[in-house]
């Protein structure tokens, strides 16, 4: 499609032009949490942003590989197994599990999760072959260390042009040759996790990791590296520094996407929350599509301070979303097809198209959900004023394409676009023959059996309104 | 975009590069039905054609804007209509209603649906700015033609370039200038419908309907011109000379497309539909998917020639996608994520990606919906080869993902993918209700009831299957 996506390079410091290496194919590699404790609100504002990245891009047509680790070994993890007195494992695979499920409840669906310690055969390749053509060296104490100064480009991603803002790296300093090389190999110390290696036993530095799968699941250079804004330095510039040397090849990452800092915010935000902003408590107070929806209409790239107020927004938007849906459904189901339109009504259709357009265009402008977003708004408007008094099918029809198509990005409607008629004919037909029995019991007045059918069906969201002949029900979702 | 979309342009004889008028939004007109008689298989090939085209366009982001018209004045309804002693409108309606059925069992949703007989007054008025443009004349009956020699292109789309190739329309004869000059307006005549004009009492001539409702709709030029190939002299023709000529545009029309003949053909066939080809006769021997995937399954340019083994065929083909989603919504409930893949599972997913690639590349090559349908299946067979015996996430959730979107295409399965877990769970829960207050009444022996309850389930496509102490189910689609 000839418009064009632009993206914000965090490389470049530019807006480039968005072409993946392969016509159509888009590779994604975003990094995961060291899962070392719950998944917080911060997580989620990262996932949710590449998510929407991920389906806008699917949207305008391309397929998206969708790479996301998770870092299992680590000091934290380490640190915490031995507060608890358990192994390092066990808690690995208490906050794996924690992170997938957040990840499911935010419908969002990553194609590989890769597990660092899946991969200690791959990164002691990956750091052997670092050692063999001269980039990195092995300490006395079995560490292996990448030499940063045969690196011609470090600090470019990050902006640290100079070698006073690379700081230094907590470890065995005095083995190393500079101190802002970095460990790609730790060398065992007592109580931790370690492998063999051809350098005795250890396990992999932070970084390594990232370079290793994702050229294991996306090949020598890829598409979009996404992460926090946090993880620019040192991380992202090391994964770089790794990889660019290791494969001889640049770009290995063509486009750097950064998603801004998340805090909490407002003085009743930090009184109902206090500390806890782990997802599963969120989860408590809101619903998952309602996080989401607050998380997929801000730009990525901005800093988001969440209060109360930006919630009860989402809130307010999200069962705004739903009764357009609802609304356009049942006018779906009401409208004859037209056979001629007036001028009112073309201009209606217009403007959907142009809402359309908004959209699009505010999306690939460095995917600015927040200004998409608006348009999407100004869509269920055009359907409360424009259609739900005078609706006609054109106008039904393409505002249920258009918003149909915002929740592909959006993803918090899906259970309410599926079913679709078939679904929820069928759902139909149940509920009228179990209201169907139920009368014969009402008949026979007994009245006990017929208030139990009225009480489960309630709890599936069906309520009963007994007439004097007659039953009608209403679904509340 | 990157990847090029070429299609094939009557009126150029070339396929060029697919480049709308506005980046992003196409504009689509399709000849509909002269609805005198029920719609046959013939006109179901074309509109499911379409409807792939513009499926496959929105698709690659397009947004579509598709109009079909209904002639619903026209000789062969008067005719109609007189031999069976009704008026013209009743004959009119009962076939649109027919074609409307179809359209929506083929799943095929146009947003307009113009009928001539609500544009009068816009076709009058066209009618005279051509006059007044010296494009057309009115004759002595008050019948009004258009002259053909005024406009420098005739010929041009159907490439007959010489006056000896342009026939001579039925009529009035002797009044027009040249034998091919065609009617714009016809004079009443003793029986026939009639509307007030300029020039007397008269009806729309066939032709000039078509520029009229496009541009009412699409506005001075659109994008893609359909209909079937036998529609392109002199109708498409007409409607173009009519067009460019009162538009002062060209061109008016970018990209004229039109489907190969159909017909039915094989012995089998012959005898088994006798010369019943009408689309609600088919519909009682086979499923609407059906007839929709064999028609969303050839390249709209080729001659169909339709036989029972073709049907077989597709039959077979509709019911291994089916099979293919069952399995893998059975599959994704059952598979954990991945944290590492094996060679052989990125051998799989490799395979998922290349049969992607294969059916965009596949359609964006004119439409060629044969060739897309060769990996459609060969992604049925990765499933059941691959997967279906060792499952992995990622493997499951990519042919998943792969198989939904060729289905946005296909448009056969949209019942399978519809309800998602939400909507299913709803569904059993109320089954399961319905069981429950049966066994109630199976338990006080009344057999007439649960026997009935187990009549109305069945023809909702469940099945009961009584046990002695319980009841068992499951859904048939």
């Amino acid at each position: 499609m000839p418009i064009v996506l632009r993206v914000y390079n965090t490389l470049s410091r530019e807006v480039e032009v968005f072409e993946p290496f392969e016509p159509g194919l888009v590779k994604m590699y975003v990094c995961g949490p060291t899962v070392y404790d719950y998944s917080h609100l911060g997580h989620a504002r990262t996932y949710v942003a590449f998510d929407v990245i991920k389906r806008y891009l699917r949207l305008r047509g391309y397929d998206v590989i969708h790479v996301q680790n998770i870092t299992d070994i680590d000091d934290k993890i380490i640190r915490r197994a031995n507060e608890e007195g358990v192994s390092w494992r066990e808690i690995a695979d208490r906050y794996t599990k924690d992170y997938l499920e957040g990840l499911e409840k935010l419908n969002i669906h990553v194609h590989i999760h890769p597990r660092v310690s899946d991969h200690i055969r791959e990164i002691i390749e990956f750091i052997q072959a670092l050692i063999d053509a001269g980039y990195a060296y092995v300490a006395p104490s079995g560490s292996v260390y990448f030499d940063v100064d045969k690196f011609d480009d470090y600090g470019r991603l990050s902006g640290r042009l100079s070698k006073e803002l690379w700081g230094q790296e907590e470890g065995f300093v005095k083995e190393k040759k500079h101190p802002y090389d970095f460990a790609l190999w730790k060398a065992a110390k007592p109580g931790e996790p370690w492998w063999e290696s051809p350098w005795g036993k250890g396990r992999p530095g932070w970084h390594i990791e990232c370079s290793v799968m994702s050229s294991k699941y996306l090949g020598k250079r890829f598409d979009i590296h996404g992460g926090g804004q946090d993880l620019i330095f040192p991380h992202h510039e090391n994964e770089r520094a790794q990889s660019e040397a290791r494969f001889g090849i640049r770009p290995w990452v063509k486009y750097w996407l950064h998603t801004g800092m998340f805090r909490l915010g407002g003085e009743k935000m930090s009184k109902s929350l206090g500390n806890i902003v782990t997802l599963k408590e969120a989860f408590k107070k809101w619903r998952p599509e309602v996080i989401r929806l607050l998380f997929a209409t801000v730009h990525y790239r901005k800093p988001v301070e969440m209060t109360e107020e930006s919630l009860k927004q989402a809130e307010r938007s999200f069962s705004r979303l739903v009764s357009t849906v609802e609304l356009l459904k049942k006018l779906m189901q009401e409208v004859e097809p037209d056979h001629s339109l007036s001028e009112g009504q073309l201009r209606v259709l217009n403007a959907i198209s142009e809402v359309r357009k908004g959209f699009y265009d505010a999306m690939d402008d460095d995917f600015n959900a927040s200004k998409a977003f608006a348009h999407v708004y100004e869509l269920t408007t055009i359907v409360f004023r424009d259609l739900s008094q005078k609706p006609f099918a054109a106008g039904v029809l393409r505002a249920w394409e258009a918003l149909r198509e915002f929740n592909e990005v959006l993803g918090v409607l899906d259970k309410y676009f599926a079913g679709g008629e078939g679904s929820d004919e069928l759902v139909r037909k149940l509920v009228d023959l179990i209201v169907e029995v139920r009368q014969e019991f009402r008949r026979r007045k007994e009245w006990e059996i017929a208030d139990r059918i009225r009480s489960e069906l309630a709890a599936l969201g069906i309520r009963l309104m007994d007439k004097r002949d007659r039953t009608e029900w209403i679904m509340e979702r």
